[in-house]
C-alpha cells in the first residue's frame, strides 16, 4: 500500500492521463442500481445440479469447465465444493523417483506435481534424481499437532486471571469433551495467552492421518460450549478462534509453536554427483546460499529459503491438500554447508507442513490417484507424506540454488516457458 | 522444529514404543542400493508423450489423471509443465456476482473459485452477495510493479561503493537493455542495498497485463550480462536473484516495497443488510475484529487479516495464476469500523497481489474459460482482476468474521464438510 | 542499507561534490601505520586505578566525568565496569506517584526516570497521575523465566535425533547440575529445536529476584560441560548460546516463549478524568489507537504500541537494569477500548520485561537509591518492580496517545525541549 | 503473555500456595481511597527547584542522587528533564582506541562506554584492539534521513485517493513549509501508504548533525497545519504521527525505509591476529556465526547479529544519545566469511543508527565530555560518530563470537561479574 513519491506520481499520471478525477470518482462510487441476481446457492453436487447452476447463470456449460469426466464424476465432488459448475484442470507432471529414508517414508517415491509454471517439474526432477543418486535423503517427522485458539473477553484482567485458574483445573474435562467429538483427534496440550482482559487458549491436537482443520474446529467448539455452560466466571465474548492459531497465514510462532507436521530432511551430496547433475561445485552452492540467506533476512521473510512455495503448492494440489495452507506452510530454513571432505551438506526444515492422507480433498478421484501413485493414500501414511514433502523441497532447493549459482536459472525459464 | 519437553517426550514415546532406536536409525540411513530408474524427463506435452511417460513409469495411464478431455487437450499444456502424465481436477464453484466499483473493474462479476475445501465457496458467496446488495465495493489499484534483485559480491565495501556509483550512473543504459528484452515490461526504478561487501540491486518493472515473473527475470538477466561485460569494478560473484525480492515468500518489505499489484477495497454495509445476510450487528463484527487483530499480531503474522489465503488460492487456481504466489500474496490488512451511523465500514488492503490476464497458466483451456466467465481474459484486464480479487477477499472477510462472531463458523463446517 | 535511486543519488552527490572517488577510497583503505597504543585493560575499579587509566590515555581526568562523588565511590563500581574513567550523569526525574494494584505491587509508587529526553518525565507524570486518580491500575505478573539456548552440531540428523532422545532422558540430571550452580535459579523446562543436523536446547530458568542473565549462563555452561562429558553421541560443535534465546534482541518468539517477566496492566479511566487530565475523550483516544495500531503493523513491528522504549529505558537506567535489554523488552501490545458506559479501558501487555532487584547494576549507589525511593530494593521485590514497570508504561501510552490524539504532542516537545 | 500448561500451572501454584484467590483479587482491585498527592510538576531545573521537589516528596535529598556535582550542574539539565531530583551515575569505561577508516571518521578513536554490565567494556576493548591491529575497519555511512509519518482518515477510499493526488501536487509547498521551521533539516522525500480510507504520508528529512526527532516532529506539524488549512478534501482525523515511522521500535521496514543513519563496517582479520587476540581460528568463527545466524532467524529477530544492543546502549548513554532509540537501532546484520586465504572477513550493517553530535543530551556536561574525548562533539561530526558506532559494534561481534566459539563467554562473565 506504499509507494515513494516518484512511483506514486507515475501511477497517478497513468490514471489521470486517460480520465479526469471526476469521472474516476464516479466509477468508484457505490452503485445503487439493483445488482445482478445472486446465484442461488446450493451445496449438493450432482450432474443435474451443475447443469442447473449454469442455467441459473444464463449460460451454456463451458466444455472446458464441464467436460465429460467432470460431469460423470460430479457426485464425487459433493462435500468439497458449493455452487459447482465443473472443474479446473491443472497440468500434472511427475518428478523423481525420490529416495527417502525416513521414520515413516521408506523407498523410492514418484512425485506428482500439479502446476502451470514452466520449468517447475523439470527443476524438482533434477533435484530429486540427484538426491536419489546420493543414496536418498534422510527425513524426520519431528512433531505433529494442529492448534486452534479460542478467545475469551472479560470485564477485567482479574476475571481473566480467574478464568485461567479455572481452565487449568478443568483441562482433563476439556480433553474428555474434545476427544468425544472425534475418533482420530486428541487434545494433547493447551497454552494460555493473557492480554489485558482478553484470554486466548491455544489447544493442541493430534489429528491422526488427517490434516485436521475441521476436526480441531469441531472439537474446540465442543470445549467452548462446555466452557460457556460451566465456567463460573462471566465471559463477555467467546469465539472459537481468536486468530492466534496461525491458520492459513505465515506466522513467526510456527517455529516455537505447533501447526501441522514439523519435518526436517538432509542429504550429503558428493562433489562429483553435484557436478554431474547440476554442473556446479559445493563451494559455489554454499557461496550463493550464504548470500541468499542474508537477502531473505533483509527482505523480512520468516526463516530463510529459496522457493518452498513452488514444490509445496504443486504437491498440495496434486494430492488434494488445502492449497490455501501454502500460505502457512511455505516457511522454514534451508541450510547448505561445505563439508571438510569438500562435499555438500544440505538440509531443509519446515515447521508447519499441513498435510493429510485422509479427508479433505484427498478422496477426490484425481487427487486420490496421485496419492496412490505414491503409495500414500489413506490411513497410516500422513507421516510418510510429510517426510516425502520435505525431501521434495530439499530437491527443489538444490536444483534452484544450483541454477542461480551457475546462471542456468534464466536459461531454463527462457527455454521451458515458451 | 521446536517442541516443549512434554511434546518432545510424547513424540519420542510414540516412536520408540513401536521400534527400537537402532532399527529407526537403520531406516534413516542413506541406502546405497541403486535407486529406481529416473523418469526420462521431457518438456514437450502431447498425447503421445504423455502415454510414453506412463509407459516409462511401468504403469497404465490412470483414467482419473489421464481422462479424455485431458488427453485431447494435452498439447494445450505444452510450455506449462514437464513430465506430464495428465491433469488434476479441482472442483470449481461460482460465487456472487460481486459488484465492484473500481478504477479498472466496473460491474457485477461472477467469481470462479477452485477448491476442495467445503464451505469456502458458500462463505465467499454470502459475502459477495452482501457487498453487492450494499451497492458494491469500491476497489482501487494503488500501484503495480514486480521486482527482481540481482546480487553482487565484491572484495571489499570500497569496491561495493564504487559499484553503486557506477550503477547509478548507468541506470539509463540498464533501462535500455532491460526494455529491449520485452514489449510489455519496463524497468522503472532501482533500489540499492549495501551489506558489507555485498550489493543487492532491486529492479522494479511494470509488466503490462502479465504477472510478469519470467519477464522480469529475463530482463534482469540481460542487465546482469551487460553489467558483467561493462562494469569497471571487479565482481567476485553475480547472481540474477539474491533472494531480496520476496519472490514466493511472505515478506515484511511487501508493505513498503513493490511486488505485484497493491490494491485496497472498501464497503459500507448498513446494519439492516448485515442483519439480513449474516445475522449479526456492526458492533459484534468490530468486537471480533479487534480481538482477532490482536490475536494475529501476537502470533507474529505480517499484517492482520482472517483468511486471505482461502479466496486467493481459489481464485488463483481458477484463473491460471501461479498457486505458489499465494505464499507472498496472502498478507495484508483487514479493518472493520463501526460508523457514527451504526453501520459497518470494512476494508481490505493487499500489498502484493500477483495476478495477470495474459501468460503463465491463464491460457490453459479451463483457466481461460474461468477468466472469460468473468470477462477478464487477455490484454487490458489485469487491473480489473486485481480489483475483483480485493473485492472477493473483502467479501470473504465479512463472511468469516460474521461466522466467527456469531458461532456459525463451526456449524457451517460441520454441515458442508460431510 | 537500502535506498531508492533518488536517495542514493542524493547521497552520492553530497559525497562526490566535495571529494573525488579516489581520495574517498584512500580514506576507506585500512592503514598499516601502527595504531595508537591500546589502553592497558584493567578490571578492578578504584580511585587509583581510575587516575592511572587517565594517565595511560595521556590526559588529565575530566572533572565532569571524574567528579568528586564518582571518585569517592569508584570502588562501588568494581564488578560492573572495566577500564573505568568515571561516570556519566543522567538527569533523574520523578513521576507519579503511581498507584498499582498488583499481585506483588501494592500502593503508590514514585517513578524514578533517568533520561535526557525533554518531555518524557512530564508525559509519564501526567499519565501516572491520571491512573492514580482512577483508583490505580491493576497489574499482573503472568510468568517468569529466563532462557538460554545452547547449540549442538552433529554429523547428521540421525545423530541429532539420538541426542534429543538422550537429552530428554537426562533432563533430571541437567536440573541437578544446573541447580547446583546457583542458590536462586532453577532449571524448570527445556524445549528442543532440530534444524537438520543442528539441535538447539532452550533451557528455561527461574532466577529469583535477579534479572538473571549471568546466572543462567553459568548454569547452562555447567549443563553443557556435563553434556560434553557424558553424552554418548559425538558432538561436533557445542556452544553455550546458539542465539535462539532472543537475548538483547526484539524477537517474535517472546510472545510464545519465555524471557524475563511477562506482565499485563489495565485501567478503566472514566471520561471525566480523561477530560480533566489529558483534555480528550475516550472516543478520540480509541480512534487514534486504532489507526496507530495498523500503522505499527504496516511498519513491521512486533506487537503494537506507542513508545514502550521511552519509559522502559528511563526506568531501567534509574534502577540499574541492563539498558541493552531495552532492545528485547520494548515490545508488546497496547489496547484501548471504548466501554459501553463511554469510558476508556486501556491495557498494556509486555512479554519480556528483564528486571531484577538484586545483582547487576541494582547495587550501584545511585541506582540503589532509586530503587529504595520506590521501596523496591533487594530480595522479594522483582515481581513488584515488573508490575510497576507495566503500570508506568500504561501511563505513558495514555499520555502520549492523548497528546497525539489532540495535537499536544508537538506543542509539548516544542515547549519542553528548549 | 503465553505459557504452556505446565508453566501456567507452576506459576499458579506459586501464587495460590501463599494466598487464596479471594485475597489475591482484593489486591488487584482498584482502590478508591485517595491516592498519595501528586508531585507538583515543574520543568525548569535549578538547584533550588531540585531541593523543592525533594521537599515536595517529603524527603531529604539522597546524597547519591543529588551529589555535589549534580547540584552544581543542575541548571545544565534544564531542557532535558522535568521533576528533576538529581542524577544517576552510570559507570564509564573506555575501550580501544579503535582505528576507523571511514567516509567521515578517520583515525584512532577512544570508545567511551557507559554500562553497569560486567565484561562489556572488556569485550569491546579486545575487539577494538584487534581491529586496530588489523589496520582498522572500513566504515561507510550509506544514507541519512529521519522520517515521520502523519496519518489522515477520510470518509472513503475515494477521498483518500483525492487527498493523495493533492498531496503529490503540493509537495514543493510542503517542503517550503517544513524547511521554514528549521535551519538544519530538509524535507527530502515522501512516501504514501493507502489502507482503505486511511492515508499515511511518510516524510523523510535530513537533519544535519542532530539526531533530529524533535526537528522532524515540528516540521511535520507545520506541514500538517498547512494541510489542515489548505487541503480541499475533508479530513476526518489528522495525526502528526500515525505510528508508521518505526520511532523507538524495532521494525522490519528499517531495512527498506530510512530511519537515522545507515552504516556498514568491515574488517579483514588475518588468522594470526585472530589467534593472538581472541585465541581462535577463522573457521571456528564462521562455524559459530552460521549456527547463530540460523538461531536468530528461528527466534524471529529482525536481521541476524549477536549483541548490537550492548555496545549501542553503552555508547548512546556515554554520548548523550536517546537511550530509548536502542530499541530501534539494535537491529542489523553481522556477517563472517572465511576468505580463500584462510583469513576472516567480518562486517556489520545497521539500518537505523539514531545518533547526533548536537542537540538532545549531547550537550549535558559528562556526555559532552565523552564526545570531546572522541573529538566528535558538535557540528560536522555526526557522520563520523555513526561510522565509529558501526566499528564499535563490529569489534563487539568479533569479541563475543570468539568468546562463544571458544567457550570463553561463561568464563569471562564468571570472572568479571564478581
Amino acid at each position: 500500500m506504499a509507494g515513494k513519491r516518484s512511483l506514486t506520481n507515475a501511477h497517478l499520471k497513468s490514471l489521470l492521463d486517460h480520465q479526469d478525477l471526476e469521472s474516476l470518482e464516479r466509477q468508484l462510487t457505490p452503485k445503487t442500481s439493483p445488482p445482478a441476481k445472486h446465484y442461488l446457492p446450493h451445496s449438493t453436487v450432482s450432474q443435474r445440479r451443475v447443469q442447473r447452476f449454469w442455467k441459473g447463470m444464463g449460460k451454456a456449460p463451458h466444455p472446458d469447465l464441464l467436460d465429460d469426466w467432470t460431469s460423470a464424476n460430479a457426485e464425487s465432488f459433493d462435500g468439497n465444493i458449493e455452487n459447482c459448475i465443473g472443474s479446473v484442470k491443472i497440468p500434472l507432471g511427475v518428478a523423481g523417483p525420490l529416495r527417502v529414508n525416513g521414520l515413516y517414508a521408506q523407498g523410492d517415491y514418484p512425485l506428482p506435481l500439479a502446476t502451470s509454471e514452466a520449468a517447475l517439474v523439470a527443476s524438482y526432477h533434477r533435484g530429486a534424481c540427484m538426491i536419489s543418486a546420493a543414496g536418498g535423503c534422510t527425513a524426520m517427522l519431528l512433531y505433529q499437532a494442529v492448534n486452534r485458539s479460542p478467545a475469551f473477553a472479560f470485564d477485567s484482567i482479574i476475571s481473566a486471571g480467574r478464568f485461567v485458574v479455572w481452565a487449568m483445573e478443568s483441562f482433563e474435562q476439556f480433553q474428555e469433551v474434545a476427544n468425544g467429538t472425534t475418533n482420530h483427534g486428541k487434545l494433547v496440550d493447551v497454552g494460555t495467552t493473557v492480554e489485558g482482559n482478553h484470554v486466548y487458549l491455544n489447544f493442541e491436537f493430534t489429528t491422526g492421518d488427517a490434516s485436521g482443520q475441521n476436526m480441531v474446529t469441531i472439537a474446540t467448539q465442543a470445549v467452548c460450549d462446555f466452557i460457556e455452560s460451566n465456567c463460573p466466571v462471566t465471559i463477555k465474548q467467546l469465539y472459537v478462534e481468536g486468530n492466534l492459531s496461525g491458520d492459513k497465514k505465515a506466522s513467526a510462532q510456527a517455529y516455537t509453536s505447533v501447526r501441522g507436521r514439523k519435518v526436517s530432511a538432509e542429504v550429503l551430496i558428493p562433489a562429483h554427483i553435484l557436478k554431474k547433475y547440476v554442473h556446479t561445485t559445493p563451494k559455489q552452492m554454499t557461496d550463493y546460499w550464504k548470500m541468499s540467506a542474508i537477502g531473505g533476512v533483509l527482505s523480512g521473510t520468516m526463516g530463510v529459503h529459496g522457493h518452498f512455495a513452488n514444490g509445496l503448492a504443486a504437491l498440495y494440489l496434486a494430492t488434494g491438500q488445502d492449497a490455501a495452507c501454502v500460505a502457512e506452510s511455505a516457511i522454514g530454513v534451508t541450510r547448505f554447508e561445505l563439508t571438510d571432505d569438500g562435499d555438500l551438506y544440505a538440509s531443509v526444515s519446515l515447521p508447519s507442513v499441513m498435510v493429510g492422507t485422509v479427508g479433505g480433498g484427498t478422496g477426490l478421484p484425481s487427487q486420490k490417484a496421485s496419492l496412490e501413485l505414491m503409495g500414500l493414500y489413506g490411513s497410516g501414511h500422513s507421516g510418510a507424506l510429510a517426510e516425502v514433502c520435505a525431501g521434495l523441497l530439499l530437491g527443489g532447493e538444490l536444483s534452484i540454488i544450483a541454477a542461480l549459482a551457475t546462471g542456468d536459472f534464466t536459461r531454463a525459464h527462457r527455454k521451458l516457458a515458451r
